[in-house]
């Protein structure tokens, strides 16, 4: 069977590519982003005609891609992200000795990465879950998404030319199309140890019950649905109502509302302003260009989606242009926060260029909103000075709701670097407890191992006393990047 | 209904709890550390009344739970196990700014810890879970173990006396008298975040089922069974045949060979001194008096896992004692390394005074041994230098099913330290990426979150600019304890 020679290489393939210096690792990557960039244009425009996404945004996803295959190379360089810990022996100890004990990150096995429609090349074959992956030793299995195979293949074949010039086991990376019987399949392998995915709330459920049910549980990484609500305050509408509106407003509908982080639902207060806003809002959605979105059925889900949203009771449809059936059209819903509290299918996603807007009362109701709130990728506040101070409690627990919390900006636009969080509660993912962009992804591949009393030739360079890679390290309790 | 009200003061008891300053929960963890060893002589003697365990192991055990305690204590008023994060804003960098990010941990709401019945006070009420947890800002219910509800009702009160003088809320800890209904009951509720669990691989992945199949899944520490392989290498044989037998024996017969960590199967090689090693063991098992186990039931397992091991065609018994209702007969069964590879079913766990030794023939055999064997809690080589120069691949193998490798020692006796990790591959838990002993045991119960472009006043302490924690931190990609 396929899949068996599949996960047979690429078990093959751990053993050799897991123990190899990091330096080869980072070399590895970097020379993947080279030979991304190498495919030049004809790559940008393949992109372009399978998922309609315009020319200048794919080169900045190209720019994106590489930049992150080339941080986890430095992340390798500099070393420290093994978090290595030492507890030195204390023969003398009573009542009895301690012994020496080192611990530091592995990776632990296969990774199967489904490639995500939105983000062909960020999210994709040698995007994020992939570079992560990869620089923590794990080899990877992706399943292209069926909506973008050439493009998907073209990468593949760039990975496999570095693979090969490095005369690394084929196992490391192997590129599988197919659909999600294809990504059921591998997902139920013995040998597969971990899956990376992001797309819907649907399609990872149905990833998460296979990978649960399977004899030997795996972790899932499972980025799915959110609705990343926008808090406006009183004090900032007051002031910047129009502004704030088409900031806003074009948060929604950049690249045809087709990011994890696009702008669903955003709390406007009933105040003297608010019609301006709205006003503002309709203005900037009515003069949007229709732009096509990724395919079909990304096209049809939107127009179900959002039929389910605007028949809801109480739900007023402000904004709604023509659309097709490659485009989806820009819309505006609005209803009360009383209408919005009793109705929790208003919470559901509608992905694509459409939000809903919420007109609260006062402080009291925002409180209350946040308790609602399902688990969000995003919150955002956008106040004046006087609003945030006001406003510690809601802040408080919209981190709670949420893996990023943005004081007076949009959503759209995630950062890859150390700090991010691309991440939060269910149903946004199925485990909080990860990011999956940013440094710190690279952490969902590993676990901690322990060597207890171990000879100085058997260990990891990196648990050496001379500590031969300079990295950071946690002994007997405090930082040092010194020998001990 | 019960669970509802339980539920309903923890989550009031979060948003509480966890937002107060690190030195109050260090206080905390003191207080209740030394309302334990208030107890006094009273506690050991209930806890021997209910658990047949010998007074002098319990007080050692009693100075672990404090000594845990207290540890965690340290860890918050250090402070740095919060992973704080910060990239600074680069306002002219193109083709767009930076925004200021910064990340830290913070927890994500009430737990649900499991007493286990083989360590009634260290992984019991105020155990391993119970401490990281609250160290990690969450409110716990604890089910207690039903084999031990005097003992679990003592520290209980113990407790709620520290949360009274404190002025906490009731719900930062609440004990729950039960059996596996109540524990089911409990962790199905949509309030709960986490649950803990130390015990058997059965009653584990029936938690895991139910965690799995809530409408939000959550995060589940499961530590289950382990057989704790010991590798003894030819040379090391050679050498201290019976020193390194009795040393073995007695790790399997520690506490009637009911800890996590008993070495229950043990790898010996066909040599000259083969007879000797079997005897001395034999010799150890025969002088051993018998030692009253926790409880009946666990008694009656051990008996049944017992006879399935034993009924195992081409295992031989070599020792076994008489036992009885109260008391587990200590055994121990041989074996060929060719039979043992043949039948899976060697691996499962036989909770007791039981080990299995399997004779191998050469360093090929062990390979193939390490590649057979299920996840671990540990794994043990001992061997001379010679021995260990030639056993790499062996090693990294091991360390592949393992959470801790250890060299020259006997797995029994988990360091409560940084530097442990207690925890491994399935089935020895759910999810490896995890330890339920040490310092890191506080990770699981937290989850990250981004503040982007926030005010100075709505930052934690932790992540503001002049670093008033004085903690160590990644700024911008390098750790630095200094201020921006």
């Amino acid at each position: 069977m396929k899949t068996e020679a599949i996960m047979k290489r690429s078990v093959q393939a751990f053993e050799e590519y897991s123990s190899l210096p990091a330096g080869v690792k980072a070399k590895f990557l970097r020379d993947i982003a080279a030979a991304i960039e190498k495919l030049g244009d004809s790559l940008i425009k393949t992109v372009n005609e399978e998922t309609n996404l315009p020319e200048g945004r794919l080169a900045g996803e190209r720019a994106r891609t590489c930049n992150q295959l080339r941080m986890f190379a430095d992340i390798l360089d500099e070393g420290s992200w093994v978090e290595a810990v030492i507890d030195t022996a204390l023969p003398d100890r009573e009542p009895i000795p301690r012994p020496d004990l080192r611990r530091m990150l592995v990776p632990y096995g296969p990774v199967v990465v489904f490639g995500a429609s939105n983000f062909p090349l960020a999210f994709s074959t040698a995007g994020g879950d992939t570079a992560s992956a990869l620089a923590s030793g794990s080899p990877v299995i992706l399943k292209g998404h069926p909506a973008h195979p050439r493009t998907s293949g073209m990468v593949a074949e760039a990975i496999y030319g570095v693979i090969k010039d490095m005369g690394f086991p084929e196992g490391v990376f192997q590129h599988v199309e197919g659909g999600a019987d294809t990504g059921q399949e591998l997902i139920s392998h013995p040998s597969v140890k971990a899956v990376a995915f992001t797309g819907s709330f649907q399609g990872g459920m149905a990833i998460f019950k296979t990978a649960m049910a399977r004899p030997e549980p795996i972790p899932v990484f499972l980025e799915m649905g959110s609705v990343n609500p926008m808090f406006v305050l009183p004090g900032k509408i007051k002031e910047e109502a129009r502004e704030q509106a088409v900031l806003i407003a074009k948060s929604v509908l950049l690249g045809a509302g087709q990011f994890c982080t696009s702008p669903g639902l955003v709390f406007v207060p009933d105040s003297d302003n608010t019609e301006t806003f709205l006003e503002a809002m309709a203005k900037t959605f009515n003069e949007a260009g229709e732009e096509k979105m990724l395919h079909k059925g990304i096209v049809s889900g939107y127009y179900d989606a959002l039929e389910s949203t605007l028949k809801v009771k109480g739900v007023d449809q402000i904004v709604r242009k023509t659309g097709s059936e490659y485009t989806g059209a820009p819309t505006i819903g609005v209803t009360s926060l009383e209408n919005w509290l009793d109705r929790p299918e208003l919470q559901n996603e509608v992905f694509g260029p459409f939000t809903l807007v919420v007109r609260y009362k006062d402080q009291n109701d925002l409180l209350k909103a946040a308790k609602a709130l399902r688990g969000q990728l995003t919150c955002s506040l956008i106040g004046n000075d006087s609003d945030l101070k006001e406003s510690r409690e809601l802040a408080t627990l919209l981190s709670e709701k949420s893996g990023r919390l943005i004081f007076n900006g949009v959503p759209t636009g995630v950062e890859v670097s150390y700090a991010m969080t691309h991440g939060g509660p269910f149903p946004a993912t199925t485990d909080s407890r990860n990011t999956s962009v940013g440094a710190w992804a690279i952490k969902r591949f590993v676990r901690p191992v322990t060597f207890q009393s171990a000879p100085a030739a058997l260990l990891p360079e990196a648990l050496k006393s001379s500590n031969p890679l300079g990295i950071m390290r946690v002994v007997n309790g405090k930082h040092t990047d010194k020998e001990i």
